[in-house]
């Protein structure tokens, strides 16, 4: 029997206790040995949940709690998270994660605690949901130098683009359906201003390249700009509206961004809609490979935290080799990124023609029913820091980046 | 360093050494260790290439040096990569292969005796190229009771009824396209008639509910049976025709398929074109996820060996556990699976609309343009037996099952 602590018992929490009851017995099978979830920290109470029995309020019981081999931290945050997990590995023990926010701030040090004390420090679940992505990363694509991995990463973003697609709503209205179903939270920053998903890229940046990609670098814009209007020009031309987060190697210098794009049905994630997330990553050798699924929901999520723990019990006393030294990897300037940008106008009485061709050579303008005053026209690639100077120079509704 | 030897230097085995020297920095980096080839075993030789200094012909050489510590077995079939596979191990040298028809044969087997002699035998490349499949399977889906395995495991067959749908061209045209681009064998058999995707959804199935699945008994129809007539009308209704491996659990019975369906949009397998791979998992508890790639080809194939080669590094002296027993898993009667029908039928005279109501209930009938002497239309569900019992009694031209 191998004993377990569960450090929050909320949606993700009570979620891992649940896995394992549904699933024990095939779980067994895969560990070589029954999971036991010996502790529950929470600083509720759980009023007739069997899960009283095992709730602790005090972390020491369980950080002195030798039988205790593996601790599973779901509480999210920085704080007190990082100071249980780094006691945990320090005492011992294990342990497993779901807390982006911990991992994309301290992943490299907790690795190499890990790897000194023989121990593993796994994370599947912290980016993605279920999705398998951070053992595909580290264990799948070890033949390839990665050159890109671009994701779909927040759900809730990518419901409230795929309603607004669908039902031709504003972005507020979609927000409140967001918030209405669950999926996106009262204060819904973290996700529409794209922090979620810059975080999420950060870690898998780092696992790519085996250096710490600090979040703090990484441009990020959110959805929040982003109109019906918008979404119906990008219907117009048959593409779709998307938060991707980015990071991409060109000549030993790695670029990342999280932003909204405009996508054609010939890019692997255009399909990806609603709360769903997909990940694509382009390797020297294996070309083109995407995974796809729930990025977040409760199941899902400690689906991919159980799996974590499994992964554990058959390397109780071997590291899982992580490479992701804690060596800052240094963005490249994004400014000399070039792209392809979706660009609105607002032009009363068609007097901009010649100064946009001026700017960016001939380009076919778009033009809604029902919009008089306003165009669009997607520009030829550009450097951002051209994009930038280019437009300060006419009246811009909003800028899009392409990418067809 | 670790040496290693690698049987039959066609496509995969020379990209096994093209991706082994394109990426050895990294590939040392993540392994802990130099990855040295130290023999190639082929019967041919081949003049001017670098490769002539490690030429064997003898596998004696191999199998007595104990310095080889990983066999790579990409000659493909099952004679004699069976006999000196079995030996590898035997002898005590793990074993990376990309031999499908060999793991869907001897899987069970060869595992046991790699976890007898606490060495591994990995088979990532066996299904779906470079796609990430069998070690997710086994590693990150362990929290899970798979419910559903459906795949596009076979890229030239994909590749055909994508350039049918595509151009309108019939099943020979696009056969020998594909042929042309070397997508496609001189003899097809293996590909159009499903055999191949047979095998590799025989061996996820295996994974999946950890018990031998035999190929042999798994019901199995190719594409060679689909016209560009069948494909007009999926178009008419926003379908498209795939040719789909599954294996379904139901109440504890698992039945197993490869056969054309029709899908739309909604189906994560739908933007699976070209020769891409994709494969659809269903969890209890991750619900949805699927992985997409290249299935096949040079690089992607060599780039899924190399990881395992990798990977057996890192466990030199420690068994990865894989969970496929030999007992045989009984598949359910596919009779009994419930399936929709897409059915066309050749009816002059529209005489038949009485018969098919009565066999069917009310259906709405499909036409096309220019095609006055048939139609088509889609059932509701049925199982095979009944539906087989109802389409002996009417002209029927083909039927194509639906899953949507």
């Amino acid at each position: 029997m191998i004993n377990i602590a569960v450090l929050g018992y909320g949606t993700i929490g009570s979620g891992v206790v649940e896995v394992l009851s549904i699933n024990g017995d095939s779980i067994e099978k895969r560990a070589g040995d029954k999971i036991n979830v010996k502790y529950v920290l929470d600083k509720k109470e759980f009023p007739g949940d069997p899960i009283m029995e095992k709730l602790v309020h005090d972390y020491d019981i369980i950080l002195n709690d030798p039988e205790v081999k593996i601790v599973v931290e779901v509480m999210g945050g920085i704080e007190p998270a990082f100071t249980f997990v780094k006691g945990a590995l320090l005492a011992g023990k294990s342990v497993v994660t779901s807390n982006k926010e911990l991992v994309a701030k301290h992943g490299a040090e907790l690795l190499s605690i890990a790897k000194e004390k023989n121990l593993n420090f796994l994370f599947e679940a912290s980016v993605g949901g279920g999705i398998p992505i951070i053992r595909p990363l580290n264990q799948s694509l070890t033949a390839d130098e990665i050159e890109e991995i671009t994701g779909i990463l927040n759900g809730t973003t990518n419901y409230i683009l795929s309603k607004m697609s669908e039902e031709g709503i504003d972005f507020e209205t979609a927000l409140k359906d967001a918030q209405n179903k669950g999926y996106a939270e009262r204060n819904p920053e973290a996700d529409v201003e794209g922090y979620d998903a810059c975080r999420k890229i950060a870690i898998l940046s780092s696992l790519a390249y085996g250096m710490q990609v600090d979040f703090e670098d990484i441009y990020t814009e959110g959805i929040t700009k982003i109109t019906d209007i918008d979404i119906k020009y990008a219907k117009s031309i048959g593409a779709r509206i998307k938060l991707f987060a980015s990071s991409v190697k060109q000549e030993e210098k790695v670029y990342a961004m999280v932003a909204p794009v405009m996508i054609k049905n010939n890019h692997p994630l255009y399909s990806v809609n609603d709360v769903f997330n997909g990940i694509f990553v382009k390797g020297n050798v294996i070309g083109d490979v995407m995974f796809y699924g729930s990025g977040a929901g409760k199941l899902p999520t400690a689906s991919a935290v159980v799996a974590d723990v499994v992964d554990v019990a058959k390397h109780l006393n071997k590291n899982i080799w992580t490479i992701w030294s804690s060596k800052k990897l240094n963005l490249a300037d994004v400014n000399n990124i070039k792209h392809r940008f979706f660009v609105r106008i607002s032009d009363k009485d068609n007097q901009l023609s010649t100064k946009i061709r001026e700017l960016f050579g001939s380009v076919e303008l778009l033009s809604l029913e029902g919009l008089q005053e306003e165009y669009g026209f997607i520009t030829s690639e550009l450097t951002e820091r051209e994009m930038k100077e280019k437009l300060k120079q006419l009246p811009v509704i909003n800028s899009i980046r392409v990418r067809f």
